[in-house]
């Protein structure tokens, strides 16, 4: 029997978390009684939305007043003015919008609906909001220090979102946030069966990664936020997850 | 120790195929040879190129006359007149291009580079392309029927193929044809820990496979075309793969 190349297997038994928590410790802890020794090469995958939780990034909707521009694009769009004047602020730019629909490049240089703002799995009822992380690379970078300090091996956390795609139905998970783990990667150079250079010249194992995770974490209330992943060849030492937005330059889909 | 909830494994062992071969017996015999018993609910990701190279989706480019069409089209993207005939003549449309680059929708209604025709990983030298299948969801159900009759249980197939995306660096893999995996799964009425209905309503369960299994495929002269997948949660009985296209009507980026 051959042994499986890459694994997946979500983190029991982590807390609901709060704004100041110890993200890295929580899970250390929660590694600790799943019995999961951490081995060197491994990935943690983490959703963003606990990463925002104990970073402080809730917000009120009853705190927020739309400017005029916001009132404008929320009665184009048929959103709550209050939560387009939160996209209009994480935001770049407006890229496309339809009725129910904003696809924002958020300030991080992600395309992405909503500017990436999440009204699911808050307490806070229907008037809360959580924005992504302040900086998902610097978030991924923290979660790995520490995670490394309390189990002595070389790790690789991903920060993951959901994400729609242009052309095809249903989202599928993104690395917003890496570090120790490649979000590109240049084959050029390499070659294939027939001795001819690779036509593919750059793989994204981030992506690819988080989006089986993100799969395996689930969406429902059942939903696990951290996965732990086994088998991931890493690399890409610290190369941030914004060395993967494409060029501006290059971008034909604007 | 908590078990991995998904897996991915790369068969090894199968051989080089060609036009005409039985994929479903050589996959059935590299599997036995190396000693896994399939199990109800394994899905099997093939790549397009040996679904396409047993299916003669060989072309060879000194066989193609390229129209008047092609040749201006391959003047303003500095490319083989003769691949680009063969780009129109598997496309519905061309949606963008640059020079060294076509983004078609091919004739299954996927968008993607050079309308997924590849020169890699071909023995006929430079001159030889391969189209991808001819309608892979038709494909993925013969070699899920026969890979069921071979071993006995409930199977799901996704053929997978290699496409760039519109913002971000890097390809990851798709699943161009699907049987017995759900393409996208809907999951309205489905409520969050706060107990609100869960604000992303449609996942996609075949593609976020398809991304971790052709990271595991590889893409160089060592790569394995089949890759065992295990915890999927499959659905979706037989629903295509091109249930996943985004309607015309919803496009905003065409």
């Amino acid at each position: 029997m051959v042994a499986p190349a890459l694994s997946f297997t979500p983190l029991p038994g982590l807390p609901a978390v709060r704004a100041g928590d110890d993200l890295a410790g929580l899970i250390a802890a929660a590694l600790e009684r799943a019995g999961i020794a951490l081995a060197g090469g491994d990935v943690l995958a983490v959703t963003q939305k606990i990463v925002s939780k104990t970073e402080g990034r809730r917000r009120a909707l009853a705190q927020v007043t739309p400017s005029a521009r916001a009132q404008a694009l929320a009665a184009e769009t048929r959103k709550d003015p209050r939560l387009v004047e939160l996209i209009l602020q994480e935001s770049h730019a407006i890229i496309r919008t339809r009725p129910d629909l904003i696809i924002a490049e958020h300030r991080l240089g992600i395309v992405l609906a909503n500017a990436g703002i999440d009204r699911s799995n808050l307490d806070g009822g229907e008037d809360e909001v959580l924005l992504l992380p302040e900086d998902p690379d610097a978030s991924a970078l923290r979660l790995r220090r520490a995670l490394e300090r309390a189990s002595g091996v070389d790790l690789g956390v991903l920060i993951t979102d959901s994400v729609g795609r242009a052309w095809r139905r249903g989202t599928v998970g993104l690395a917003i946030g890496t570090a120790g783990v490649a979000p590109f990667c240049d084959l050029r150079g390499r070659r294939d069966l027939g001795g001819r250079p690779l036509q593919v010249s750059e793989i994204a194992p981030a992506d690819s990664l988080a989006a089986a995770a993100v799969l395996v974490m689930g969406e429902a209330a059942e939903a696990t936020p951290v996965v732990l992943i086994r088998g991931a060849s890493g690399g890409g030492d610290n190369m941030p997850a914004r060395a993967a937005l494409r060029p501006r330059g290059e971008d034909l889909f604007r």
